[in-house]
């Protein structure tokens, strides 16, 4: 049967592998499993965020309030914005899709960094737009404007702090580069990480009012995956003006998020505590890493989330690190596949990360 | 800002109005309110399932396995169909958006039934095909084959049995009919409420692995938010030909379902005992609605669902009696926006059925 062509081109994108492959896969017990592969939080789910799930779990099943009033009204709160500038989806990542679903077609045009979320491109392929990437790994804004001038494409991603490098640009930066858009340019900022950034560095923090107040034509993306350690529950946002908000709107299916995500996500705003808590053990961690690569020789990119990324170099092959790793029960992503020599490793809790090194040391050796 | 033109004539779905709702709007206590408007199982979710989500609820930051093994195995073996043949959806109507998204451009043509389920136009308007209804309200294949040979159209929609009316065509006539139709024309055959159907009557009752193996271009939905009591977890899957099925892949995003959906999806097929318990009592509450219809003079469509549609001919207003019960903290469902002067009742549970009865013979004493 035939379907639409622009399918053709479309790739499936590579899902960090669960712990339950892993034992099916390898045979490893899975209490000895540590998965750092997609940047889930290591603290786990906020025990207040648990407890309201066991208290309402036999509500499953009622229909969720597709209104989502108590989560919009939250956030609208958290964020200075009206409930009419926010729409939630199925992770920040469907707000993407409805962005470029509602935004381009096989006309358009999608300007992005060369190394950054691969589901920006994947959507994009799904309408059969172009995309165009800068020739830096990391967001270089100066590649950007220059072809942004050159194509002037339709959409703009800017990943700040970017996944899968941990990188991210100043704010001031990004505001030049903004001025510079042409109004009818759709800019999608994703923020998944920015809890991270704003922590670690006020250069890098975003206020999401000032900006989509500054700047019409952009979308701010959040999600409750991250340092919210609701990853299972798939809950994100996209905050732009009425008017970007009612047209993404045309494309989300009704009942988007379920009962039981609704009710984590409003649950987990009110822990603000956990999530501070566990920003800091973050980058208490991280520092850890930095210092394991610096004693290995490797380069590392600095790192504004919750994972960082080791430069292998030319002294190791980024797969082979990943795959022997695997087979002692260690999950992390190879970045083969977006055309880099090195692996990212989501920073776990304490324990885990001093198991990491660990083995990680073994497999070096083994390797050389 | 511009968006893609189609989204001009795309309406929102309107969603039954959740409780929450009609506590802020109308101030009725949250405990009077009886919702019989989105046909969920009135019964709730499983107690197994229930124990179930409190037990793993812990797990929330955890990703979700994406590859779905556990849940596609179990669906394999209760279909007889290999993992390979289903696609998971967030709800049926996911796989719905996958279909018609994967085949439909602006050139394209969906025939369906006049009065159905409202997601087959909306998901068809999102890609700016053109939809072509028969003449009957219910389900009429007659004019199903013949508007099939004058338009030759990509999809065809089959509800069986219908939603929001509640017939059901026989499967015979059914395959006479798919017989009839060029195999690059995908139809939808949804099974929403199959359960509900194959239990009232066995010339109902269609076999998954028959179906798509004589027709190579049939995709069967089902979904766990009926009869399986999980409407809030948004579990639906589709059943077709692997070629079918990788198409539709290449839309799904990522994790779209929840780590909890899942796990609830998995262990509501163990507990089968607890649907066909459900769907027994259904059959006898629908006993009431009918002598109630039959009492007051109303015609009624003979239902093989959870619900009831009542016709309330030149009697009264659809619209004025749903919104009389709504005062009085009963929701059901206005049919006027499918354009017809009927309201659409959920077969709620004995106690809240009575209420319903007693509440609607005073509406109705008010109104005359």
């Amino acid at each position: 049967m035939q379907f639409n062509k622009v399918l053709d081109d479309v790739k499936l994108y590579e899902a960090g592998k669960p712990i339950e492959l892993v034992v099916r896969e390898y045979g490893v017990d899975e209490k000895d499993i540590i998965k750092l592969a997609s940047n889930e939080n290591p603290y786990g789910t906020s025990p207040k965020v648990t407890k309201k799930i066991q208290d309402i779990a036999k509500n499953m099943f009622m229909y969720p309030d597709d209104s989502m009033f108590e989560l919009k009204e939250a956030l609208a709160n958290k964020f200075n914005v009206q409930s009419s500038n926010i729409i939630v989806g199925s992770g920040s990542d469907q707000v993407i899709e409805f962005a470029i679903h509602a935004k381009c077609n096989k006309n358009s045009k999608l300007l992005m960094s060369n190394i950054t979320f691969a589901m920006y491109e994947i959507y994009g392929k799904q309408t059969g737009a172009t995309i165009i990437r800068t020739k830096d790994d990391e967001h270089n804004l100066e590649q950007f404007s220059k072809l942004y001038k050159e194509h002037k494409p339709d959409m703009v991603f800017l990943c700040l702090p970017n996944n899968p490098l941990g990188e991210c640009l100043d704010t001031k930066d990004v505001y030049e580069f903004l001025e510079e858009v042409d109004k009818e340019t759709l800019v999608v900022v994703d923020g998944a990480y920015q809890e991270y950034a704003a922590f670690k560095d006020e250069k890098k923090k975003i206020v999401v009012d000032e900006l989509i107040s500054k700047f019409p034509n952009v979308i701010y993306l959040g999600t409750f995956s991250k340092a919210y350690a609701l990853g299972g529950m798939r809950v994100g946002y996209g905050i732009a003006k009425k008017q970007i908000i009612q047209n993404l709107y045309k494309l989300r299916a009704p009942f988007n998020i379920t009962t039981l995500s609704l009710a984590a996500a409003i649950e987990a705003l009110k822990d603000e505590e956990f999530v501070i808590k566990c920003i800091d053990e973050n980058f208490k961690e991280m520092k850890r890493y930095e210092e394991f690569a610096l004693d290995k020789g490797f380069s590392f990119i600095k790192s504004y989330t919750n994972f960082i990324t080791l430069k292998l170099e030319d002294k190791f092959i980024s797969s082979e690190v990943a795959q022997n790793l695997l087979q002692r029960g260690i999950i992390v992503r190879d970045l083969t596949s977006y055309g880099v020599n090195a692996i990212r490793i989501t920073i776990g809790s304490n324990e885990q990360n001093t198991r990491v090194f660990k083995q990680l040391e073994e497999v070096l050796k083994n390797l050389k």
